[in-house]
């Protein structure tokens, strides 16, 4: 099931081709999973988005590749993306998360989720020593 | 404001003041934040939630700590859990987290709250190759 | 802070009249909180949200006061609704909460916070014996 | 998969069968979705139900009703409702949603999704020039 | 689908045969449903996660455990945890709530998600009176 | 209160300064709103971050720019991110927004909000006709 209908033969249109050629390139894989053939359907939507993508995601920066997916799970589980669950926790793999890392991927997440509740349920103040503007 | 009336004297309550001063031992610091006075007003909840995240944040585990408050941060971000953000933010501060890191967290949560609303608006189907089960 | 400026004198408007009379009628009590005040700036909006506050939460029907009132707060403490949370918990204690009963709220809408990322992280199937449509 | 049994031969009940009438008659159509089979379960439930979508969506006011679904589906996808997303979508697409239509649709609640997450982990203070209540 | 690989053969670890014998002991029943299944891929997180569950929602408490499983299936529904949905209604079901009941839990839950819309759009102050801490 | 401190002096990053020369322009006033001073801790991310609202908001498209703000506030209140929440509803009325469209969205998204719960709880399945593939 899909609310737009995936576009056919989407690489006969030279800028949704040129997107899929350095998705290719950047992956050093054929594969183009559905998140891009579906967003095809509009070249300038999928132009930014996988320049924006590949630019947080696939650039040495700060932070190293398997953080940034971890971080990208957490967000998307939280958000309840079937999608994105799936294709960033297959993304973690690939750049080696370990089954102890997913464990604790798991623990931080599920505690998380479980203080938040706590409290956002006790509505208590935000201690002054957490304000950055008066640090 | 409140939803619960911060305890009076918490430590007056011997099961409380045991796990204040675990609080303070583990963290080598006098200071309790409001999280744990409040939920003073129940010394089971209290007790429960310091054990769970003494287990999953101070203990040495396959993530390391900086990384751990990362994940935090991006769940409760996603959860609008303003309480949260301000201590674990403080919290991945004390963990040396540099302002470069900072602002890659920043860009990974809002790419992944970008790339959520458009996977969740297309409903496309996930791609086989995602399947744990099928791998 | 609001995003609507506070209706000034609502009550010359009869119809804002008409359910503010109501809700002090039906509460018995001379306070009208904020969200009455701040949606009478619409005064069909007004009485279609009062209409269906008091059908739901103000008439008996198969679950008993408190429980509703339960599980008003779990999903306005899910959603962040900081007004919601606040105003439900009040309305919860003047229904005669107990404090063993709040944390026990506590409790549960933390546990359904914590598996319910577990369960979206996995994203297993459903099993089979869950499903209504087969039973 | 459903939590809910499907009602059988739902129409045998009449005040179910004056509902579905009234859905065919609005809509201009035989069709009836998933969403009133199911909550006909409870004919109340379904009634007050219908009563509002009807009123609120198929009856002409300040919004056109196009732009009313395109707010729909917003809400519908950070929700992460995926029936309600693939149901007013389907509206849209019926109401004349064109493809750059729903290409912008996209651009903006994806957008909307980033900066709410950067908002939320920054925290900072709103302007005090928003405050409706001092204008 | 899955993003873990469900464990073959599970039970040749002691420590998860441990856990879903009790499991099997506690509902008084043979069937182990895929939350246990798909965790028992890290014993540690199985263990604590059936520990906390057990102790809260199948041990007597201040709330009754149909109270309890309708607050959970609350916060499922507003995270959008379908299979939480699923295995706790299935849960409620089987601790005898009726079908009037299941409606008006579902009359509760949609007011609640929509006032907590409103009260988030008007962002009205929080009435002083609901300050806990001030009482 | 806030998780970064504001960048004092921003304007002497000349990267800083051009984004905010920009914004001034675009928006004709001299106005600048938190949001962007407290980006300005990271010029990229200030740069990338205006750029995505100028292109998307600021720049004729399919949809006009008031259907757009609207939408923008249903994903933002869906959220609850009050910062969003307040600087699109200031927008919105700046763009002309009347009393009557303003109570109209309230109404659209406490109803999607509504129905979203509803057929969340109810898990039933999506209809085949909804589905954009098979079209």
């Amino acid at each position: 099931m899909s609310t737009l209908k995936a576009t056919e033969h989407p690489e006969e249109n030279p800028r949704v081709k040129a997107v899929f050629d350095d998705i290719r390139q950047t992956r050093n894989s054929d594969f183009i999973n559905h998140m891009w053939t579906y967003l095809a359907f509009d070249p300038v939507l999928l132009e930014n988005t996988w320049r924006e993508v590949k630019a947080v995601m696939a650039t040495p920066s700060a932070l190293d590749p398997l953080t940034k997916e971890l971080i990208y799970i957490a967000v998307s589980v939280t958000n309840a993306c079937a999608y994105c669950i799936h294709s960033h926790t297959a993304a973690a793999n690939a750049k080696g998360m370990s089954t102890a890392q997913h464990a604790d991927l798991l623990r931080v997440i599920a505690l998380a989720g479980k203080t938040n509740q706590l409290a956002n349920a006790m509505q208590m103040p935000v201690d002054k020593v957490f304000n950055a503007d008066a640090a």
